[in-house]
């Protein structure tokens, strides 16, 4: 990386699961808007035709007049051509594939268990974890190896626990986990100011919120815009809306799996007077089985929806067609802007700006009452080479009871991962709130789960 | 107090809760049989015919031939009577009624929720712990004033409330919790060497163990005998009795409400690998109300039973005539051990000894993981005017988890009593992992259950 | 407060210390260059006059044309009357007279112990300690009586013991000590990127720094700009500058007592290889005395001059002159930017920008090593309504030993003035790294020091 | 090792140094008179002689009438062959040779620095660990390797340095350092009790107090015998002896470098008003070089000397001749208890007592405000296979700056040790409260002394 008056050049990223036809799109989108950074973005992928794939239609945007910036794509071979030389890491893969996470979030509904998403807590998120977690083994020994002074950055589910590993095996790292959930919140903040308040034009970033929690169960207990303290209109808000629920085109969760209408964003702050900072459909998955998740009726009625991974894999299908006319050129890329904040985080970490935003890394303190080490979602200050967690201070009992239950089964599923110890694994499984069924039952379908995922669990007895 | 050769003498005992019919006679035996101590206690209770009833039978012990010591025993009119002059303060009452019991303990039966003992967790321990409190603030602003250099033990059940509450308000209290649950496993561990190994007379105290977490869900992680590591032996008694249970005298279980067959016990080491120190009894309350209690088939299958508030309704009439009959001498009041520390450790705090046993105290580091601040049970060092626990390191994440929920919701009952918050105590009902059921249907109960015992609620708004 | 479009108005600023007429003078300066503020403030100082005739000036600015903001001043009878409605509560005074000053940073030279400024640690630190520590217990109650929502800025030295005896007294407070002494240091290395690169036109806040340490002895161990690490290039300019010394004008150092050429600052890097962040006058006061401030000589040989309080006195005749002239209109008050951050931290706060910038708080977690509750200067997210520290790190311990050395100094010092005992103020006073005479003698000047100031020590027995 | 009945038998233990004629010699007392522990000794030394001869003069007991217990001795060739197989190994060399302790004692003195000890801090103590840490990273890794599940006893110097290195080399070790110098302050309490009181019999054991501090700078702040607070009493004897001191045989200070009669004892009373828990020769060198050990005459003042080298020399010679002499016969190796834990600690950790006793382990929170991992002194519990530290709590603000600050130091040395780093090595010197000389001085002896004790620094730049 080298400066160049007010840009850095040459900026070297690997892109460690660069086949993604979500996020690498994304990412290509955003710095391609971006005039102040160029470089090369080497992208590697276990499906290396994916990845070779996504550098054409990455190099084909070069030359284009709605292109602010040049970046060169490359497939890499290996993660070792990948990460060698690279400034910046980011890590964006699918940890194992769609019949995997069939099993991981349809197989409990068989014994009444049922999940929204299945990918951070709960039977899925947890099956998730122990396959993850090897994979993030081996990235990391990779990244201590071959760029150990890189700035990584995470965005695969289960991100807690993909963060916490990497700093597990190599405590040196510089990485952190990024989630644009905590925004979702922000721009209902945005919203409920239009609607109680009338105010127009306020944009996500005026939204000053304190962030302390876990990723997807991230919680906001002061928030703020242009001096005006947000938590006593959100009390009005969630009267106002906590029945029939919130959203800016009303009926639009019906029509999606991936759409909520808020209502548990609503009863969580009617029961704990802090704003819960995720979609609904995570937060439903970090309380107990019994209260939104419990049968596809309840669930309707929270106005949320199971996404069926059936779903997933159509949309799969249709983005490989559509990779297929952006390579060959049959379809222009279209640049839009995701709204993440990757672009800014790698601006300020080469030292273009300075920015506070909020990230998932290891405690440090940064949330009291939350063991050393154990990641947690806070903001952070964000420049030249450095991340630093802002103090967050703590969550009220109440709340914390129900976080450090989820921090300390995650501390559990970590262990037994990286000890392939399946007493342990079975211990976690037992203790998450979804699990609400007998314990010989959820013996038999933890069983039958793991069973489903054992080709991503090397050396376990089975 | 002085001392008068290796004797300690003029030692003044304030006892509350001084009309009890158990610990208060328990007590006085042991007195009786010690020759070392002597002094006076005074009695304080709400009844104070109780109290007076009690002084009487105590000081017709003086003169018996069988009895060491000498103890002088008075009725107090006054908390501010008792406590005076006091270089100890015993603990020991009765919150609220048989009434209050009987809605604490069986009322959450017509919801499905079953409780075996009902006084430190669930729906019952918290409801008691809601009235408790407010009792022990006026205890411990009364020990401030009026004895703060006292040593306090403390026996009243929810325990580790109490003991919180003590510290809480008067910081720089003298005061510890004591139980002899962990007695009992140490005495299961006893009659293990002889079911396994042959050993004869081995008693409780050549069972070295280190304690740690909270009080009725305490852990032994290292046990051992004469040098022996009774982890491995305990794994085999629990594969040779898991199905079956073990008692010294098999079956009585089923005579009695207050027995157990260890089945609890045995389970919970397959699963955790970790020697849990309580009664089954109490250990099936603090684990899933799907676990051990889920309906009274599986409590039987467990070999366990609900103790029936009745049965203590009779038992109090029962020990109410023969407190009369031992009042006025037609009955002899008998001498027998109790099994208890408490004179062992009244004899360690004025000089005479030196002592390591289990009690209950505010984290100070002797577990880790805990706040700073929560009462944990771990063994400590009892010498003159010094108790200082013993660091007894760190639970696996495993049952770190279930142990850190229910510190966490005892923190946040406290807050809640503290500042009578509805909202917050809810919260911490919902969270009790005995409490399954929808959410709707738990805010119902938890009403009714508040309502039940308003009286004790004072400055509440329900 | 109230907003206006994008403007705060009707603020309420309470100053402690109102007849300044240094730091008073600067904020009257600041403020009315700002536009987006306006509102009161009330000037409260034990010299009635002094802060009526700073009202006089600071109302005189209304009207006039470079004048962007209204500000109306009244001076205040009473702390309470100052207090009441504040929103914002600023702190400068002098604690004492220069009489008290005098006895503080001269009498040790007849001990053969030489202080360059004498406010901070060192045996004049040490006293004025003693004697402002009772004047901020007042106005700590008095604020947690009349404004405990205001944010409370400190600007009086010693500073750490100034904001720590603020919250031991009121805990719930939002206070921060406000310092500029690491803008000098930022301000060097913008003049280092001069010197050795040729760049211009960098600002101040350019210079990305992570501090920590406490105020006074602060260090940088992480420094940027432009995405350039300082660090490396600090180690050039040390060596290119310490024997001779580095100042913007070479040799104003030995014309007035107030300038340094940073031979000190070099001299520190060379042995700790990160860079302290304050005044040499400051940072010598911090090493033992055989280092920099050995004798006069020695002092004369690092390029720093003691600052005889004489000068003070003469200064502070002619700013008093001034001030008349100020007052009757003979003179007007000239507008010139201070470069201290209050009006920006004033807008933070009140919710119109975001920033970042050091800041002295009580320490929870933001530097490792350090106790908690001890007063540390780091970075701090200022934000509405919010102070909120940045993780530091921890320094290395040799750094971390001197460091500490005198935060257990002043928790010493804190413990000593709040019980009135003057035997722990002894032994913070020996153990000042000042203090390199032998015990007996250090004694007798403590006495006597003890005994000049001793107006200000009420209840203790001398 | 196995049981038999009451007896342990089979007890393995490693000497490492075992060629000691001091430490050695006095095990094998202690050892014998023990009737419960018999089993093998292997004494490894790097003087091979010296290990066989100290074998000879061992296996010479065994038949003994006055001998209690069956102990082999065999000569180990190397440190795997006398680590293998240990239950429990004892560390007690020498580091380096008198040569390098005739510099770390007696060349400060040229530069006006005066050591009564010179083996723990101050110039001496600091070069001692520099040489001994290397070794002790060389032991620690046999260990790991050869005899992980062994219990580690210490008694080399500097005492906390050593233990720091085995944990910090080998985090999973069971070790812990042994050192007398508390049950001199006991029994100096036990001779104020005859003297004040006309108390006789006290044993040292019946004198319970609770230790807290870092080897050889250890104190106690509660003391009690039969109940009595002996803090009062000692305030009342330091005043008696203050001026004069007090010892059992007065005079005999002036007789040998190894003896004192207690005036630091009570000046740091008066001063702290806390017992100071070592000899006063240890204690001299910890507090600032102006206070005890200014000049030579200053030294004698306060009734201590300067431990020569000179004179362990010619002991050295002495006990080389009484060697030869046990080993071949000539001598009756004589039995005599040396009043040292050893053989009690021994005794607990198989399982055979209980034992509550001071020892030095890493913190970890049985002393508060200290860093976790640094090795502090306090009592610990002793049971089978178990050493757990008892809360001893905080010191007082004034005593933890004395103390932090060897902490600090000791922490920078290791760091220094174990990554060469000269610079450093010499911010730790120069931050020793005996280093009160000019830094430039200071810089010039440190370098002297490094060179001299180069042979033992391998893979420094020098």
């Amino acid at each position: 990386m080298r400066f160049e008056g007010e840009k850095a050049t040459d900026i070297r990223i690997a892109y460690i699961g660069g086949g993604s036809k979500g996020w690498a799109w994304g990412l290509m989108s955003d710095l391609a808007a971006e005039p102040k950074l160029s470089g090369t973005v080497k992208l590697y992928d276990i499906d290396y035709q994916a990845a070779a794939n996504n550098a054409a239609i990455g190099n084909r945007l070069n030359g284009r007049e709605d292109v602010s910036a040049r970046w060169t794509y490359e497939a890499a071979g290996s993660l070792q051509a990948a990460l060698t030389g690279a400034d910046f890491v980011i890590i964006s893969i699918l940890p194992g594939t769609f019949a995997e996470m069939e099993s991981d979030v349809h197989l409990p509904e068989e014994y009444g268990i049922y999940q929204t998403v299945g990918d951070t807590v709960g039977p899925g998120g947890l099956m998730r974890a122990l396959r993850t977690i090897p994979m993030y083994v081996e990235i990391a020994e990779g990244i201590e190896r071959f760029a150990p002074d890189a700035w990584v950055i995470n965005f695969t589910n289960p991100m807690t626990l993909c963060v916490r590993t990497l700093y597990e095996v190599f405590p040196k790292i510089k990485a952190i986990g990024c989630c644009h959930e905590v925004f979702g919140t922000q721009n209902l903040l945005v919203d409920m100011l239009k609607d109680l308040k009338g105010l127009e034009g306020i944009a996500r970033r005026d939204i000053q919120v304190n962030v302390l929690g876990i990723n997807h169960f991230t919680w906001i207990d002061q928030a703020s815009c242009r001096g005006m303290d947000l938590i006593p209109l959100y009390r009005e808000f969630a009267e106002k809306y906590g029945e029939i629920g919130f959203e800016r085109e009303p009926g639009r969760w019906a029509e999606s799996p991936f759409r909520s209408a808020n209502r548990i964003h609503f009863d969580l702050f009617k029961r704990y007077h802090v704003i819960a900072a995720a979609g609904d459909r995570h937060l439903a998955e970090f309380m107990p089985g019994t209260w939104y998740l419990k049968d596809p009726e309840t669930i309707r009625s929270w106005k949320i929806g199971i996404t069926p991974v059936s779903l997933r894999v159509q949309k799969g299908e249709n983005l490989l067609r559509r990779s297929e006319r952006l390579t060959n050129g049959e379809e222009e890329f279209p640049l839009k802007k995701t709204g993440e904040d990757t672009v800014s985080i790698l601006k300020a970490l080469v030292g273009l700006e300075s920015l506070v935003t909020n990230v998932n890394m290891p405690n440090a303190g940064q949330i009291g009452g939350i063991p050393a080490g154990a990641v947690v979602e806070t903001n952070a200050s964000f420049r030249a080479d450095s991340v630093r967690p802002v103090q967050a201070g703590e969550l009220s009992p109440d709340i914390h009871a129900l976080v450090l239950r989820h921090v300390m089964n995650q501390e559990t599923v970590l262990r037994a991962a990286l000890t392939r110890d399946k007493r342990l694994a079975l211990a976690a499984f037992l203790n998450d709130p979804l699990v609400t069924i007998a314990p010989g039952e959820a013996e038999a379908l933890f069983h039958r789960m793991l069973n489903h995922t054992r080709a991503y669990l090397p050396g376990w007895e089975l």
